[in-house]
């Protein structure tokens, strides 16, 4: 499911049902997940989630304990794994890199200033609950399973040189909008990556 | 001249003389590179700059127009691009990317939190102009100088390339602390990193 798809479905109208414990607290994540992607991390305040999902402050902290925490709950998954690392394999091996190349420039394309991904990485550059958080995922979601289907060695540093190259190429392409990088084509800036990737994924490692 | 070594020749005792125009400019540089350093991009409010070196807000206002601007004047790059660029081509062009890797890792390390580009790379997650500002910083210091005496094709892309790696990386062990990555010896970041900073600089690209 899609962040957008995500959204809209918790949207749909309320009903007159007097809210219990549980669904306040899904509609504190709701009006989480939709400041946190328009505002950012820093810019969506506890004070101004609470106004939005109309209930006190106090209530969140009482939920969730800290915005760290918040913010894991509410930030979803751009993609479904269960449905991409197939398709990351569906050409063999020696294809891993060019695959993850084009999720990565679709996914990031495609969610603009939506990107939870992003919204957790700006968090976690100052943030150390939010970096564990960025890396759980990435670990949980996308690279624990992909690299053990694989079956390369050392899976963990496999994971963090190809977050290097991803978080690098988001913050270049999306956040600092580096030229020529920022307004390349898709489909270039695939080829660029995908020999990296595959290198880091599946290639001899020096050490 | 390092950042350590900027700093200290700064906090020079003061003399008797009333400061001029430009002392105090000089000042206020010197609590902005502090600050920053300390407290981050956010953390260091004008107000704290301020008070640091012993002016009026408006005054700092006046010389240097906004904070992104005071940033841009306050860092420094913590190497000398006429030192450290004859270095990069020692040993030739087959092992500049070995060579970038070293500057690299070895420039992080010792900066550690005080790193002026990881000020200017926290800043630029979400201020536009000090993103510019870095974008600017590392192709007239560092990667314009380099790529012209490579005499590699398309430098503006190659560069975006490298850039694309090494912040990655830079976020991934020193900010976001993914292991292992984040706690391997140096060398071993060196291995990794080299191989692919060489075909962004040197190799064929392949669009």
């Amino acid at each position: 499911m899609t962040q957008r798809e995500t959204d809209q479905s918790t949207r749909t109208p309320r009903t007159g049902r007097r809210p219990g414990a549980s669904s306040t607290r899904e509609e504190i994540i709701a009006a989480a997940r939709q400041l946190f992607a328009q505002r950012g991390y820093d810019g969506a305040t506890m004070r101004a989630i609470a106004g939005e999902a109309g209930v006190d402050a106090a209530l969140i902290v009482h939920f969730f304990g800290n915005k760290p925490t918040l913010l894991g709950e509410a930030v979803q998954w751009p993609f479904d794994p269960d449905v991409e690392i197939p398709k990351l394999l569906a050409d063999g091996r020696r294809n891993v890199g060019r695959r993850m190349a084009e999720l990565f420039v679709r996914t990031w394309d495609d969610e603009g200033d939506r990107n939870p991904i992003l919204t957790l990485l700006r968090a976690g550059m100052t943030e150390p609950q939010a970096a564990e958080m960025l890396g759980g995922s990435l670990r949980l979601c996308l690279f624990g399973p992909l690299l053990e289907r694989l079956g390369s060695d050392r899976p963990d540093l496999r994971a963090n040189l190809v977050a290097s190259q991803l978080v690098g190429m988001g913050t270049v392409r999306y956040v600092l909008g580096f030229e020529p990088v920022a307004s390349a084509r898709p489909a270039d800036v695939v080829a660029w990556l995908a020999p990296t990737l595959q290198r880091y994924l599946t290639g001899k490692l020096e050490r």
